[in-house]
């Protein structure tokens, strides 16, 4: 069978959210022809050698905590914020609700208070064991490969973010979490952790594009060596942290010295709120502060906010303060404003994402994904945080794979 | 003479400026150990292989349309912005009074209305041709060659921005310029034009670093090419232009459809007094405007405002609308302000510039310095506004000439 | 007939236009229950005591300049600023479609190029004189009336604002206005004075919501005295102006020293685009200017910046930096950026202007109803800008009037 | 003795601190002609029929927790934020040091950690209760004012912001208060308790400049009573909440509906580290969240956040993002950002207020000066936060009693 012809399936963790639903809904109107694939960056010709996945290629499942459909979540979306237009969930029922019966009830126990108070009884109650809900996951994912009749699954992992993962041993070490698996409750570990380990365990690639530190652990990074199969994460990089990945490197290439960089992000949609949980909050300022400081290469001042705003949906605003010095030590300032939808902004880099996955499973290779490290707040493995340097990488690994792929 | 004991000339044209004031203070301040070299991109050790003449091994002079004194202009700094602080002026006095003494009269007919208002009558008024003037300006370049000891000159244009050059056939061909110059008033040259040729006729380098157009006009770079030196312009990239030509990539890089971008600015010195002049501003937004369409590789709506604020003195504001099309057609938007000190900020890309060229001079290099683009929002010749990828060019002119220098 | 149950006719000036449409739509989506009255100031309490129109008795119909439907017209808002919800245009259909039918041709000729390029041919071509389209829009007001069973009429201009008015002797003087209306032909008048001719001749009131200072020249003013009606205007305060309205009076009141207040504003809306018409500006820059100044006591920089940037639609990004100095002296600074829809900030204004000019109507009032002062830009013999200050006029004038009707 | 020529004195506890020194050296300046009064509101003609007492017959001297003198604060000042230009401090010198000369140990034990940091071992650390603390700071007070022959003294305070005071017995009821003082420790109490004590025992007047709590308990409110001297505070009202105060009436008058009002400041002064602390954080906040929902009249989203960025000294950045929902419940947004030197905009308030607490005192009235309420963040006894509305209360004071003087 040609690549052409190849099926990939693409197994969304969280896939009833609304950066699961834009993305789900988002293939399927572009391949309807209703729009373009605007911010589709694997769309760009540089990466035309490559082969990659056409989108009409990609059939979607996935797990959820929640009882919900595509098209509710879809018209939900054009409530809130307008990005999906009623007519095209009219024109998409069919394919909308053809997904929608792919998508079964997931891990929500162990996901911390803000988490568990999303879920309504939907993922099942009774097992005893973490081995027996990853069985259960794992059978899921084999199911829909098996179903849909697909040459390839990549599951990525857009749900909510979790608190922060705490660093026992079981997630350090492969052999003691295969030994946790089998003898301790469900709720011993975070839902991320029994995700990736069901992801990895089908052979599937796995990405993470929240910033749950549960999902790539020591141990699950093991489970990914011993399974040969590409990773990569974590915390996908779309607003503030994108602009401020492109921008530090302004500050530092004109040797002006930046004294303080202080931002603020206010947001109003579900995964704000689990964020205004100060527990879940933790991880994501984590990975959002460490960027300035080491794209200037120097220690500074920096302080990132999040707020949970519910009037604002979807919607997110993040307001920066750059106070710096520049020649005879003059302060000086710079201030940006971003004010972007946080699912649109979110589901091409998610379709990248699988595609470049895809590629990389369909082509033997294993390990981080480090040539992805662009998407990501704070990319495994990786301490470049340069947005043009880290896309160079996506543009080096394109050139040699095309000419080897000639 | 060793490389390190060599004593270079910098020729500056508007000496007594705002900004010609902060460079020249700025080296000496640098070399009295007031301050540390903030901002000056030469200092990099990226570019220590090259061998760039030390700062306290410059030897500043200039011409100037009003008489005046470098402590003076200090002075008058510190009150408007602060960005000297007047123990400096102190210290630095000697230094200053003796660099003052090297500024003599340029030319100030030609310059258009706004520019001539501020002339006081300090340049000479009874020259019947414009090669009258050019011979003076010549004599004065070799005379401070001479007189200083000087290994090479460099001449910088710091002056005000002329109303834009017409493009008679006087500026098209270096043999109508001569015989122009020889026959017409001097004021029928713009002062660009005069100085850009005095320089060459020195053979000493040339950096235009205004935005007058009539500086290196077609038949000023025959003149360069037949004398054999480097040179570059136009307009130095120092604020909203700087920010532009680094954002933008980024949007361009996430496709992200920018449908407008909309940028003002506002300041209240000398320079905005000048551009508030419609003739004048025209040369500057000209400058401005092409550097996001390229980048992004697709026509926009732009707009560049530029008004003059007398109370803001030095200090500008530039507040910059970026309406882009996301995911699924979603428009979104990003602003920024940056408040910045128009004199802070470019001196010590003048000081760079002067360094660069330098260098140039020294290995006979001569032509468009291409490689400085990154410091010019109109670099001539060349097509590249991506601030990241024309720093690059500079980064390897450094690496290829310090391999070279082993 | 009590008076719950008298008729107020509404005849709109400009009908299929963004802010028509949305008032007159508006109106009968809160009549229907579909949306409540937010910024409908005229439902305050403070004027329940008045017996203002209720909006079920409010009669729509007018003059527009090209042909079209308010069905369309709303379907065009719904996708360019999704304002209006797509199931309430299906709601009020019939109600639309009823109005649309009471929307006949106006006056294009005399608009000035901008506004005339957005004519379709629709308005009679062939009248010779301006007294014969007078009598026509005069004979199309009282055909409403009559038709609809109207006690009394209010005209309300919210026309793109036009030129200009020359300050010829026609527009100076009533009697020589009426010679002309005789003898010249339709288009030696900005139409604005045409319409706001006719309206006070059928003893309609007259509300001036543009800028265009043709309605109320001091021959229209003549005319309104004769005939004994209440008229006001201009330019109608919703975005910017209204911000400044109300924030330099804490400058004032802090006697904080504003050095410059500048402002900068881009719109995409059909308005916008009459404006980018240098001629059609200048009237509106020249309300807008005045504001601060006026409010703070002093002169000062001032700047008003329109930019027409058609990729917003009817949305408006302004963009204010207010430069000041406080205790020794010491510069300050401000900034707000006002994001707003401009037929959504402006309809809730047109229909309390109509309310409380059909309440002036009934009382038997006339001249210019400076209690209005508070809803404009330029409010017509009026020199107090505190935004607040004229606020309490209007409120003193309800608690007045609802006195006297007790 | 005439009114002219008594003397007023002004006690300022945190007297060394950046607001107290620029207080006092604003005086002066403004005495000496150095600088006009600019911000000093008292100064308006509006005023001038009270005879409040001219700025050269007030004398100041105060408490102060770190040995410090005026002239090395004045050139902290001018270092770090240029407000205080050089040639003042000398020009001033003298009366410089004949203030500081009056300015004396005060109270540290109790102040909270952050606070107690800041002090340096000058406060006496033997006394043994309260009371004995007490004591001394009364005999401090009555000494200035015989030793500086004053006919009035109005202590004021401008210490940095405590932690919130536990609502204790002590605080509630003043006979409990006083048994307290007798018996327990210095360090039982806030240190703003025991100088509000002092102030009132001293039949001073006492304005609470700070949002410290301890200040205005009802304890306190009993004694002033008691001692029939006029009091007011809490909480200065400077920057981001001054622009809350005179915006929000804006959306009130025009019924938008303000959905969620965010708001972020950060800052780089003493009063900044020490609001770094949670527990000093708590209290500002507090002040400064109510002023919304409170002029608006309906409960709303809001959120205050304060961040310390040592890099911005004594200046201030703040970022308010409203957004709010007009006609047809379309959202739109406003934003600000003030940019202020906190000790400039506070200097000319405390001069304010201690006119007219001055003019109280004199004239014999005594409780809360509820018409000084457009001073404070949170003027206690006092609901309405409307700006505008607040400044009707001083003028309307000012012109009852301007009658009165006749």
């Amino acid at each position: 069978m040609g690549r052409a012809e190849s099926r990939t399936g693409v197994w969304v963790v969280g896939a009833f959210g609304s950066l699961g639903t834009t993305t789900i809904a988002g293939v399927q109107a572009i391949v309807r022809g209703l729009v373009p694939p605007t911010g589709v960056v694997s769309e760009d010709p540089a990466f035309h050698g490559l082969g990659l996945p056409p989108l009409e290629r990609l059939v979607f499942g996935g797990h959820e905590i929640r009882r919900d459909s595509l098209v509710e979540s879809a018209q939900r979306i054009t409530r809130e914020n307008g990005s999906i237009e009623p007519s095209w969930t009219e024109t998409l029922r069919p394919d909308l609700e053809r997904t929608s019966a792919r998508i079964v009830p997931g891990v929500v126990a162990g996901g911390g208070a803000a988490i568990e108070a999303l879920g309504d009884g939907w993922c099942p109650a009774a097992e005893r064991t973490a081995r027996e809900s990853v069985n259960r996951l794992v059978a899921d994912i084999e199911a829909f490969q098996r179903e849909s009749a697909l040459d390839r699954v990549v599951v990525v992992n857009v749900a909510s973010t979790e608190p922060q993962c705490e660093t026992g041993e079981a997630t350090q070490d492969l052999e003691i979490l295969e030994r946790h698996l089998d003898s301790a409750e469900p709720n011993s570990f975070r839902p991320g952790t029994l995700y990736a380990y069901a992801a990895l365990q089908s052979r599937a690639a796995f990405v993470n594009f929240t910033a749950s530190t549960s999902c790539l652990c020591p141990a699950i990074e093991q489970l990914a060596r011993n399974r040969g199969v590409p990773y990569f994460g974590n915390d996908g990089k779309t607003g503030e942290t994108l602009v401020k990945s492109g921008l530090a490197p302004l500050f530092r290439l004109r040797r002006l010295e930046v004294l303080s960089w202080i931002g603020y992000n206010v947001l109003g949609n579900r995964d704000g709120r689990v964020l205004a949980a100060d527990e879940n909050k933790k991880s994501k300022i984590g990975t959002k502060d460490a960027v300035v400081p080491s794209i200037l290469g120097y220690p500074l001042r920096t302080h990132v906010g999040i707020d949970y705003v519910e009037s604002l949906g979807d919607n997110k605003v993040a307001w920066d303060y750059v106070h710096f010095r520049g020649f005879l030590g003059h302060p000086m300032a710079m201030q940006f404003i971003w004010q972007g939808c946080d699912s649109i902004l979110a589901a091409p880099l998610v379709i990248d994402l699988v595609r470049f996955a895809d590629h990389a499973l369909q082509r033997g290779e294993s390990g981080p994904m480090r040539h992805l490290a662009s998407y990501f707040k704070s990319p495994i493995h990786v301490t470049e945080h340069d947005l043009y340097r880290q896309f160079e990488w996506l543009l080096d690994y394109a050139r040699s794979h095309a000419q080897q792929s000639r």
